[in-house]
Formats: C-alpha cells, sequence, structure tokens
C-alpha cells in the first residue's frame, strides 16, 4: 500500500521547482531503473510491482534504496507514463561539478536548448561518444526532467550536465559555434581544439555569443531551413571522434 | 462558419484509414502551410483565421486551394495541435514514385521507424542534404501521420518516402546495415555506392535484412546501447557528402 503522501510527492517530482526542492527525480523503467544501480545516480526508493520484486530480486537489495512492493493499480496512479511498467525510482539529482571548459580538449555548450526529447537525445549521444559531461546556458532544459531522464535512456547515469555563464568561461579556451554560414565542420580537425556551440532548436546562437565565437557550418545543399539540434550534435561529436 | 461534417472529416485525417481512404492530410502552422504552396503537395483547403487571411493574403490566393475563413475558435476546434496557428491545411497525399535504389549512388532505407518523430527527424535531415526520396519498409511510419508532418518541418515537400519491400531491390545494389559492429563508418567512403540501412528503434535491423548486408558501425566508446536512429542516420548523411 502507497499512502497518499508518497503519490503526492511522486507527482510533485513532474514540477522543477519540487524537483530542485526535493533533490530529488522520478526514473521508471525495468531497463532504466536498473541501469541507474550502481551509477553516479543514488536511488532513495524503488516502486517495485510483484513482477518486477521477482524479475529483479536479485539487484534491488544491492541499491541501497528503500524497496516497496506495489500493485500494478498502484503503479497506475504513480507513474508518469502512460504504459507504467514494473520499477519506478526516485533518485538523487546528484550534485555537478563545476568543472569548467579547458582548452587543448573538445567541449560542447548547450546555448538554451529547451526541448527535453531533443537535450535527452544529445545525453545519449554523447554518452555513445564518451563525453561525460556537457555544460550548457540557464535556460537548456533541466537533465532530470522527466521527459529528460526517459529520452536519454539511461545515459543520464553517465553523463552530467554543467550549468555555465558563457562569460565565466575561460578567454584562453577556443569557441566555434554551429551557424547556418561558417567554415565546413570537417575544418574543425585542423582548429585546436576547444569549445562547440549547438544553439537553441528555433532561434539558433544567440547573437552575443556567436559573437565570441568562429563559425562553422555542416554543409547542406537541401530545402530544409535547419538541421535539429541533436543530429547537428551528433554529426559534429561523431566527427571530431572520427576526423579524416 | 465550418461544418460538423467539415470538422469531422477534418479529425478523421489523424488516423491513417482515413488518410488513405481519401488521400489526404493534415498540415498546420503559419510556416509549414505556406512552405506547402508551391511544393510537389497539393492543398485542397485551407483554413485560416482572420490574422492568418491577413499575413498570407499575397500567398493564399495562388495556392488553388479552397480558402476558409474561420475563428480562432473553430481553429481550435479543427487544429491537432495544443496551440493552433492561423492556418491549417488539408493536402493531398502525392502518389509516390515506385523507382527503386540504384548502384552507382548512395540512398537510404529505414527498416520499421516506428516513430513519427524520428521518421520526421529524418526527414527533414534528408532534405538537408539534398536528398529527395527515402526508401522503407511496409511497417515504417507514414509521411503523412500528423506528428511526422509537424517534425519534418515542411521537409515533406521536397523529401518522398517510398515503400519498398527488400526483396525488390536488385541484386546489384551494394548493401549496409548501421549494426553495433562491423567496417566503420568512414570505410564506406572505400565502398562502392548503394543502399545504407537503419533499423529500428528498438530491435535494430531484421536479421533477414541484416543477413543480406554488410555491416558498419559508427564507432563509440560509451556506455549508451545505442545511437538515436535519426542521429546515426544525420552522421552517414553528413559524412557521405563531406568525405574524407
Amino acid at each position: 500500500m502507497i499512502s497518499k503522501a508518497t503519490l503526492k510527492f511522486v507527482h510533485s517530482l513532474k514540477q522543477k521547482k519540487f524537483r530542485l526542492q526535493n533533490k530529488a527525480f522520478v526514473a521508471e523503467g525495468n531497463k532504466l531503473v536498473p541501469e541507474l544501480l550502481n551509477s553516479r545516480i543514488r536511488l532513495r526508493s524503488i516502486f517495485a510491482t510483484e513482477e518486477g520484486l521477482r524479475e529483479y530480486r536479485a539487484l534491488l537489495p544491492q541499491s541501497g534504496a528503500e524497496i516497496v512492493s506495489v500493485s500494478k493499480s498502484e503503479m497506475q496512479r504513480l507513474s508518469f507514463l502512460k504504459s507504467p511498467r514494473d520499477l519506478l525510482a526516485v533518485c538523487e539529482i546528484p550534485e555537478e561539478s563545476n568543472a569548467l571548459p579547458e582548452s587543448g580538449r573538445w567541449s560542447f555548450y548547450l546555448d538554451d536548448i529547451r526541448d527535453p526529447g531533443n537535450l535527452g537525445t544529445i545525453v545519449r549521444t554523447a554518452d555513445w561518444f564518451g563525453i561525460t559531461r556537457i555544460f550548457c546556458s540557464a535556460d537548456t532544459a533541466e537533465l532530470y526532467n522527466p521527459k529528460v531522464v526517459q529520452a536519454s535512456m539511461g545515459s543520464i547515469a553517465r553523463v552530467g550536465l554543467v550549468r555555465t555563464p558563457f562569460g565565466e568561461i575561460p578567454d584562453t579556451v577556443p569557441r566555434y559555434a554551429a551557424m547556418m554560414k561558417g567554415m565546413p565542420f570537417s575544418d574543425l580537425g585542423k582548429c585546436p581544439p576547444g569549445l562547440i556551440v549547438i544553439g537553441n532548436e528555433g532561434r539558433g546562437i544567440s547573437a552575443d555569443i556567436a559573437a565570441q565565437c568562429r563559425a562553422f557550418t555542416i554543409p547542406g545543399r537541401g530545402g530544409a531551413e535547419s538541421l535539429n539540434a541533436a543530429v547537428a550534435a551528433g554529426i559534429v561529436m561523431a566527427f571530431l571522434q572520427n576526423p579524416c
């Protein structure tokens, strides 16, 4: 049995305000929750159906989390998903490092990526390429927004998002911005490593940031007005790991 | 004033069955609808609010479509979107060519891409790189599904989706499949041009198709289990247009 208070608490975590206040977020799924065990994310409570308890009986006790047995209908009430699964965890928002981008190595900066699906895909792509830290502006979506958590498919276990005002980045770090016009992205291979800025889905990169960056572009020849931000980030990440 | 019958007809186009039966689909938005004018897509009816009529008064009469003036509240009832815009069009599903992939040139085949957002992003990315035709399996999402239409951001005006059973592709066309293991994608530059197969979001490429393809991979070194299908397609498209 879960109490009304528990139900209310879990649902409050849909809202940023309560996530920040409680330093907690929700992750759901029979793949995602086990993936978060033994990761940088600490799980406070795991709600599990009978099936979930049975299938993951070897894993769950190791988690250090409170394990709460729930019925299928209780899970339905707890879940944020249309099709609830057997495991739902309340996790702790980890302290992010306050590292800054460095010269001499490639890193990424997200300038107001607001779409949770895009952010989740970028985090998953970064994880694929072994990038463990992404820098971003204050207005970029939250990593622990339920939609980002689900879209990242477990990559939040390995990738952190560091909110860094652009002005705090050391002057010595070379900056490159993905724009409509500029040098072809393949020329990045000849440039000193530094920070790659990926802009907002709708309006691109803010003018003040763009003015501080060298522009590069992903040459196209078709009719689309722009590339999706996650696709653009993926192309650059793939290129930097597999340069010509 | 719009009739109940019109409202019912427009809403029926949310369903594949009625789209196919009526050879019609819905596109919405103050950018999307004008982009479809003068494209390969024929517009049957354009529903426009007073603002829409005023802002696009130069464009709309050229469309050859029936122009229907609607109030804001009527638009709210017609629209499939949470935030309706000033223009909604009922468009004709164009006849797709029955072309087949050819040897000597690169083309793409989608094996059961079912997520409309992913398909829309792939279509938009193809459009960016000037690809006007994508081949796909029977179970790939429909191009004229409202979510694909909106996610493609106008690229359906320039990119067609051709449903082709894999068995009908001429034996002479070299086939390459994006897999977890295989030659690095940059080796595609040394291979004879042919068909690139991108697999389903969850289960990858069907075994029978994979068995007929040479496997390539996008080398990663992190923890993510896979790349998003649209990101993977974008990386390969970018590479083939900007080979080393």
